[in-house]
């Protein structure tokens, strides 16, 4: 035992030393996106590449392979989902992953990925997919070659998933998936025909930029989001990452002329940021202190974002503040006026501006034609005519370019094929957790109302932020919960808000 | 031929790689600075002392060795400061440097350092120097060891000097520094017994900040600094760094109620960030494409900051611009008042806040004492009076405590000795550059009135930028001004600015 606690030891130095590695690249990552000045991209590229490089030598390092191989089947492995037991697993499955893929194919990989993006970004703005095709036939081919190579036990797909919702399997996240749509479905065309429409004007008033900053710090920082160990600053597309234990970044973006945009993707990010925050910081660079898996990830991002900050409780407490902070815009709107506009469902084209009920249909739509190119059933070639048809059929309306249409996301030329699914799963574990979290604390939305936002920080933390990757994600849930990943909590939740705002069955 | 040609290739590209990993330690540096989460500092400290534990063994790489062993003597070293004479020189030169010293005592000087700043911060505070003396105390011995490690051909102060100033002697600095003493000590008692005395009050009105920074980026963006490859921040100390070739950042103070604060600061570190960013690029990371020296640094941050812009011809541009900005604080007051107030000598207690004419006496005092504490003239227990009495007798000021005496800089706690000098060698170097300037150029004070600046920079980007580091210092100079270091020069431009406005002999 005294052997292998030093060779665990060692394990966790190495980790914790890359760690700081990879959050150094994250900062390069940050500044990039943030601040950098304009003509200072391609050196940064540079850095980027020089530490990946510096970082793979890391991680591929044969001692850590035997450290591994001594480690797996010690006493420290014995308790199941302990950090040391969860430690080596996941460290082995990775070191193992990183091993079996040629240098060759990493590296056409990743300079794929670059290519990708960047033809991406001339197609897109050209709206002309012929342009975009042949990089993305390229990567569809090495995703095939990756999952090949790390190999999986039922489907190929399973090996791409498992980089972004680790241990998932395919087949389950399909079956889910497929239920999820076939209610989703009825519920939106349920809300079509109720005839009724909010008032979208009240938010399309003028917002000034200060008071937006002011109002979502103020609600950012009341559910938890620690300032003192993070920021917030604004970038065209919002994201959060990890500088450090106690530097976590969140950005959002601004429009003085609709007002959800940076108040909710602010909630949204704090979401991300509190979990981070929220991990077992003694842990930080192992597993153990890591987030669980994306879909974890987008739980406490949707969670925050919608469930608790487009909750009618929530807005009878910041309803007041912001009325103060824009005078101008908000002093004739009754507060149900305002709830109803930020519910407000209306099938469109763009994925991230879509509401809650279709949110999930546009990723299911991406999930099945990622399967569908990855295995060969649908060429590349054809994917505008299926991507426009499956909006025809699933969304009710279709896309008028393929701009708006299969050219919007940045993720299949970032080469990420297996990411999409995890949005949804994201969506339905934050339901299923806040449905427990209503059982085990009480009335949440008195507690909403109030402005008490800490009883359920706290139970996530101790349920959710406090166990890092000691478990799967849907391990994770069900742990807490008590019930397999679900989406009927999601269902259910939906209703219940959704059918007094549009007058359909709740 | 082809073969040394290979080796030096490859040398470069070990070095130009240490230059991305060190130019990343200067963002995480930066960020420290201007935008670190409160509780985030620790973190930080582990991951710049990772990059520099990589970046060490890179410089000390015994492969490095071999390759200079087989290039000093190779044709390459023909072409006396050839960019390849210089890169293999100066690169010889740091790695002998490196490898002398022992590793127990580069570990004991860098936690020392440490240690010494955290110490003085709280001395400082306290206004104790009893708690600074053990750590100075210890600083000085290891800066003795290290002088003996690396070795000297003249004086022990030389090994220290040579890390600011390459090549540069003691004895030589001494002497100039000496010679400058005696002009300026008259110089600032005629000032004195002239009896008149500029109206400060006139800097200290309300300045907007956001004025401010207007006034401060456009004048900046006058003289050459390009935003395109820079940035300028907020921070309590100004300085300046180099995150890449086209990403200098620049930072300063703003005080709404001290005009010269923030706009001389900006002035300053521009002239830094415009040396930078005019030097050759594709030499960028190695010793052609790198600053020739500390004074030389300097000596482009004065020449911006005070013979250019405390001139009466760049007022008479930039002052419709300040009175329109400013219409409060200026429109009562004449451009001579104005120009008068910002060249006020009056000899003060803190180095930092010194105007043009005591700066370097402050200076030299500094240098005396460190070379005495080297030498063990002096002991460290003794500083503060020695501090004192060198204020009283060359300054007329006595220090009314330590706080504004001999803890005012955080230098020595940080283990540089050696460094004072090259700031005013840079003082030194500035006149010396902008009199030949006059003489290649003509009238440079026409130019500035009517907004030219771009003349000056072309003659500098040409003479001193594109040379980078292969001429030493003092050779670069006396290379475009013909003559050797001199302090004539710059007395002659102070009598000629301070003449006119104290009505004494220039």
């Amino acid at each position: 035992m005294a052997d292998h606690q030093q060779i665990f030891d060692q394990l966790c130095d190495h980790y914790r030393e890359t760690a700081k590695l990879e959050n150094i690249s994250a900062l390069l990552g940050w500044d990039e996106r943030v601040l950098l000045p304009e003509n200072a991209g391609a050196y940064r590229a540079d850095q980027v590449t020089l530490l990946s490089g510096i970082i793979h030598d890391r991680n591929t390092d044969p001692k850590v392979g035997d450290w591994l191989e001594q480690l797996h089947d010690s006493p420290l492995t014995e308790e199941a989902n302990s950090p040391a037991e969860a430690t080596i697993r996941r460290l082995k499955r990775d070191y193992l992953k990183q091993v079996k893929l040629p240098k060759r194919l990493v590296e056409e990989f990743s300079h794929s990925r670059i290519i990708g993006q960047q033809t991406w970004v001339k197609a897109r703005a050209e709206d002309k997919f012929a342009t975009f095709e042949p990089i993305l036939d390229k990567l569809v081919s090495l995703s095939r070659e990756m999952a090949e190579a790390i190999g999986y036990e039922g489907e190929q797909y399973d090996a791409l998933l498992d980089f972004y919702e680790p241990e998932a399997k395919t087949a389950q996240v399909r079956q889910v998936l497929e239920t999820l749509k076939e209610q989703l479905v009825p519920l939106v065309a349920e809300i079509k025909d109720s005839g009724r429409v909010p008032n979208m004007e009240v938010l399309k008033r003028k917002y000034p930029l200060a008071q937006q900053e002011q109002l979502g710090m103020s609600a950012a920082s009341k559910i938890g989001f620690d300032f003192s160990a993070g920021r917030l600053d604004v970038t065209h597309h919002p994201f959060c990452t990890t500088i450090g234990p106690y530097d976590i970044r969140i950005t959002t973006r601004y429009d003085e002329n609709f007002f959800p945009s940076a108040f909710f993707s602010t909630l949204h990010e704090a979401g991300h940021g509190i979990y981070e925050q929220g991990l077992p910081h003694q842990w930080f660079g192992l597993p153990p202190g890591a987030a669980a898996s994306l879909g974890v990830h987008e739980s406490q991002s949707r969670l925050w974002e919608n469930i608790v900050g487009r909750s009618y409780a929530f807005w009878s407490h910041f309803y007041p503040e912001a009325k103060k902070l824009f005078p101008e815009a908000l002093s004739d709107v009754p507060i149900g006026d305002f709830h109803f506009a930020i519910n407000e469902v209306s099938p469109s084209l763009i994925r991230v501006e879509a509401d809650e009920a279709t949110y999930n249909l546009h990723i299911i739509i991406r999930f099945e034609l990622e399967q569908a190119l990855l295995s060969g059933d649908l060429q590349v070639k054809d994917l505008p005519g299926a991507w426009n048809e499956k909006y025809t059929q699933q969304l009710g309306i279709t896309p008028t370019s393929d701009a708006n249409g299969c050219l919007q996301d940045v993720h299949w030329s970032a080469g990420l094929m297996g990411y999409f699914p995890t949005y949804s799963l994201g969506n339905i574990y934050s339901a299923q957790l806040i449905e427990q979290a209503r059982e085990d604390l009480g009335d949440l939305d008195a507690m909403f109302a109030s402005g008490e936002f800490m009883p359920l920080l706290d139970w996530l933390r101790e349920n959710v932020h406090q166990l890092g990757q000691c478990y799967p994600g849907d391990q994770l849930v069900e742990r807490v919960c008590g019930d397999p990943i679900d989406s009927a909590p999601l269902i259910r939740y939906l209703r219940s808000k959704l059918g007094p705002l549009y007058g359909i069955e709740h």
